[in-house]
């Protein structure tokens, strides 16, 4: 089977996710008598989560874009493993909905937190399989011929970017701020130019 | 008519559909004193028929990949039959909408259960009506011919895919988990890797 | 500039505004006593409404795909008016849901029928335009040479099927139900094989 | 890495981005008594913004266009600038919402039309930083050599196409109808057919 429509489908599933996380800026009635300005502000958590994801899913648009092209072709096993990985981007914009609602919130922002956080590391964990499965078991259908020794380095590196996000999802037993800090960073820390064109999540 | 743009757009509405699906997840009201935990684990029915949702759309997705990949163009009648079947694609963030809302009603869960299984039965039927309508009245339209015996086994085995879904459409009138936990078995089914990577729906 | 990203962003929005139709269906609310088919039979305008733009946007992506095909590149005035066509299209969830919620009530329907049937009339004269200017004055783009005479035919053909919107709309004057009833029949009227693929709106 | 997928994931989300706008068009409640073609007729900055937002989108699109051509390959910090502009994209239905929403209300209207303005300056300064970073820094990326004088020539015009929106965001302190007067005036300005058809933004 093609590569082509399996990236068009994926595209077009990771788009809509990231588009769709506008739904959660919501407009302040114009009726009540707060001042815009302060109604405004007070929703700075749904900015603040907005950016982040949007950032997050995009990076994770450009790492998948990478790890697709090192295939020729795709098989079943990876179409099932690759739904998986849209199916955690898909559940994006509801963790997203869910954490811009309740970070400031007296209670459950813990648990929004956890969930978040666990949303980003179920993708990394999804986007990790994947790349793993390709590695190790599908090398008849890579471009080039992958050393041993280079396959371990890159899911090595992979691995590594589990590591911010297990963090972060813990993190949110202490204080959702964490989480949302640790989500900023990784997304920040992966925006600027890179060496390694190629690189893992 | 090249097959190329029937597949961006087939991807593009599967893609949007799969993707809407996460509209049906609702955060819980942050000013109830109810905890979060308790009231996103009632929740459950939204995740389960988002997962199940979500996962049947995306092997419909490959089973539709699979399909067209017989076609060399495509004319006025496939395009119709295509249309149909995103149709019943395209209504399934609703069914699914309706089945998680009425799960656990105290009424109404079996019609909700009917119509959920009703959808995805009527979504493999469009899909067989095309795939009927391909293999029998647009030879001349397939990539290589293929023999009445072999084209008789494909829709023998695309009928029988309908079998499964007439069984969870029937068995919304004793349970809705009979229904939820049908649709959830076809699509973990599906997902392992195959022998006959051109197979049916 | 090329064909090819004209298509795939036209692809992108008429297969958003197919998908986004769905929205419009809405679960009834499982806490009130009235059964839920009951409810859901009282929604009928509803799912009338979505069957009627599902085809009717349908057939217009088929169109629009046959449309670009004559041409071999396009310029800023093509993209322009394709910009326009797809404005039109963009609102149609916005003017079927106005027609689905007001089909039955006791006021204002007879407005939203003329909006109803006046979206698709703009639609169609949007779509008129954009073939008349590809046709009279940008005839270097066109894939084969068109006599007068066939240019002609192709526009006036393409011009009558604005009537039946054109009488559509009037008709909402009288009865809504005339107006749904006529958009259904066009888009019923499109969908059996032709014998001219190449054929206009 | 090619720039095939990079057009069809920016076709995608902005695609979806310009028919998400329609969700701020909101259908009357038909149980109210006020009739049907005066609650329509309040809403009219919900159309004037729809229209607005869609062209200038629109626009932005055949603009990313043009300015992709221009490329033969991308790389990291070109896909980084990519996604920061599909970022203020993906907030325009929200500024849009806000703007329509808030165009007639008492208190709110200055701040709702400097967002409003301020989202299209931030969209064109993301566009402007991408087009910079293009030809002065990635040279060996470009289709064609250009001589330092064209490459300044591009970027003044672009930068020139800050201006309007500059004033529009300024506007919005006088009057919210100056903001959406400017942002309308551009949209109409962009659309003619001009000589020059790789023009900037």
């Amino acid at each position: 089977m093609s590569k082509a429509r399996v990236e068009a489908f994926s595209d077009g599933v990771i788009a809509v996710a990231i588009t769709l996380l506008v739904c959660n800026l919501h407009v302040p009635d114009p009726s009540r008598s707060v001042s815009l300005a302060h109604r405004l502000g007070e929703q700075w958590p749904s900015y603040a989560a907005y950016i982040v994801s949007f950032l997050t899913i995009g990076i994770i648009w450009i790492n998948h874009h990478a790890m697709l092209q090192r295939l020729v072709s795709v098989d079943h096993a990876i179409l099932v493993l690759n739904l998986l990985l849209l199916l955690t981007i898909g559940a994006l914009p509801f963790t997203t909905a869910l954490m811009a609602t309740y970070l400031k919130a007296a209670h459950g922002q813990h648990l929004a937190a956890v969930i978040y956080g666990g949303s980003f590391l179920a993708l990394s964990i999804a986007f990790f399989a994947m790349h793993r499965h390709m590695l190790l078991s599908k090398q008849h259908l890579l471009h080039e011929h992958l050393t041993p020794t280079v396959r371990r380095q890159v899911l090595t590196r992979n691995a590594a970017g589990l590591l911010p996000y297990l963090v972060a999802t813990l993190g949110g037993i202490l204080t959702p701020y964490l989480t949302l800090a640790i989500c900023g960073l990784v997304a920040i820390f992966y925006a600027p130019p890179r060496r390694d064109e190629s690189g893992g999540a």
